[in-house]
């Protein structure tokens, strides 16, 4: 039996996956987390190599798969927040081997967003948009071709974003206080939640205190909720993160070699869920202005994505779509248990 | 005779300044960062008392004034970034009070918008507005009331302040380079200044590197001649800023008691130089929206805004006019020297 240890690391947290070479999940683990950019390639290799451990002891319980069996027969793909560069993946893939207790058939590093892709589409070409704390587009045309748009952080992008949002709403509390901006729910609810009594009492907690990016980005879904009671503040930040989110997969759709309708687009990340406020007014916007893509969830979530790249790398007999439908089936088997 | 220390305290460095109670300077000297905020007030109080020394030394070199002669004779203004609460005030009084070496008439201690006021107005009634690393509009009316719009900081506000427009700058040269924006003479420019050669490896640069706050909002001197130069891209983003900037003192206007003609209102800060294009868009849409505004220069720098409050508070026979001519003579008196 041959295996895929596929590994989703970004900057929050990083997932390992252990799956045999029929799809079949033998365990999940969990570590902190793993963007290289931001916390440096040795905590980076630190996060991943522990949550690959929580994995294989997981399968190791259930399973009687230990790393033993898994020298000389595991192939490792691992789909990395800050890997964008060719420079950055060969440098994350030397830490790795170095890393890794075993000896693996093959090692492929990728970016986050090309493993997302692959988990979406079901490894087909295609765009995916993510949007969680951060933003980014990216797109792979028949061609093979790669093509991203957005990405570049919190200060110099994220446009969409729950950072984005977030921001947004703390800065509409502030233009409501200082006479620049229309009265908002938004006041009320803020200021509840982060239990000051004054808007300008915001400022300290973001410049000095708890407020933190993450936690900024936490504030979209009351944003969300805002905006579906109504408030027209709210429906204009959502509406504004919309049209960015729109705009990296028109500057994606613009650069890819790829005119004929049936284009497949998928939104992930936590903050573009199906039929919330932000997906239906990207769904529409689509629809008006590039009818030719199709807006969907993914098909798999994006920590299945670095296991579906590694069935490339076996000799195994399981086709693709037998695969993918593997994967669905124990995905929900190791979450239920 | 008595004397007048002024202080005008900043997120990059403090002026302090000797004067006599004529107006005549008798010393400048120059500290460290002083906004308490974010460099903790002991750092604060050290770079003051550092300034306020230098300045002092500087009188006792050249005409005799040494720390002996302010004893009990000296009226203390200071004018910091950062204090923006009457909490921050009190904290920041008995700090100074405690390091400075002489006992003084009085120490007044108020945030450095209100004594740019005073400095841009000659201690009148009237708005400041304030465009620089940041941005704030400050106005008070002839009731005394004060009334502050922005200066909520780089993630909360600072809106068409320098660090906006040079972060505009590098956001516009990412979107051309992933297809989201027009074509700009910024690309260029930019990448030439930074010294990279594609416009990706000035994220790096950004997140991890040299480029922080202050060196990103240099960059609106660029954006500033691209735009002269003609550049839409560059126009574009001076004229957004132009706009909120205006928005700072449409919203400061709306909550003055003030409905008459003349009000005075002064553009001051690193970015703000009369005649450039982010001045005259301004000043063409002040004409055109709010007529009853004057938008001019400072009638005096505002580090000497310190020294004219602390007229005030000596019982000194030479007007505030005679005051005021006072420091401008001397002033350029001592640039010149």
């Amino acid at each position: 039996m041959k295996y895929i240890l596929g590994i989703d690391g970004g900057g929050s947290k990083t997932t390992a996956i252990l799956a045999d070479e029929t799809g079949k999940i033998l365990g999940k683990g969990r570590g902190g987390a793993s963007n290289y950019q931001t916390i440096g390639l040795e905590n980076a290799g630190q996060a991943i190599k522990f949550a690959a451990a929580a994995a294989v002891e997981q399968a190791a319980e259930n399973l009687s798969v230990s790393w033993a069996d898994l020298e000389g027969s595991v192939a490792v793909v691992a789909g990395l927040a800050g890997a964008d560069r060719p420079q950055d993946r060969e440098r994350l893939r030397a830490a790795l081997l170095a890393q890794m207790p075993v000896n693996p058939i093959g090692l492929r590093v990728e970016h986050d967003a090309l493993v997302a892709l692959a988990a979406a589409t079901g490894n087909k070409p295609g765009i995916i948009l993510i949007a969680g704390t951060g933003s980014i587009a990216f797109g792979i045309d028949r061609n093979g071709r790669q093509v991203r748009a957005g990405g570049w952080g919190p200060i110099l992008g994220d446009e969409g974003s729950g950072y984005f949002i977030g921001r947004a709403a703390l800065t509409a509390v502030l233009w409501e206080y200082d006479g620049r901006g229309k009265p908002t729910s938004l006041t009320k609810r803020i200021t509840s939640y982060l239990q000051v009594t004054q808007p300008d009492e915001i400022v300290p907690l973001v410049y000095q205190g708890p407020l933190q990016r993450p936690e900024i980005a936490r504030l979209a879904e009351i944003v969300l909720e805002e905006a579906a009671g109504g408030d027209e503040v709210s429906c204009r930040i959502i509406a504004d993160a919309a049209d960015h989110l729109v705009k990296l997969i028109s500057a994606v759709l613009s650069r890819l070699d790829w005119c004929e309708p049936g284009i497949p687009a998928a939104g992930t990340g936590g903050l573009l869920q199906p039929e919330n406020m932000l997906w239906t007014n990207i769904a529409k916007a689509l629809a008006g202005t590039h009818p030719q893509v199709v807006f969907a969830p993914p098909m798999l979530p994006p920590e299945l994505g670095a296991v579906l790249l590694g069935r490339e790398m076996l000799d195994t007999a399981v086709g693709q779509e037998e695969f993918i439908a593997n994967l669905r089936w124990s995905i929900e088997e190791t979450s239920q248990s």
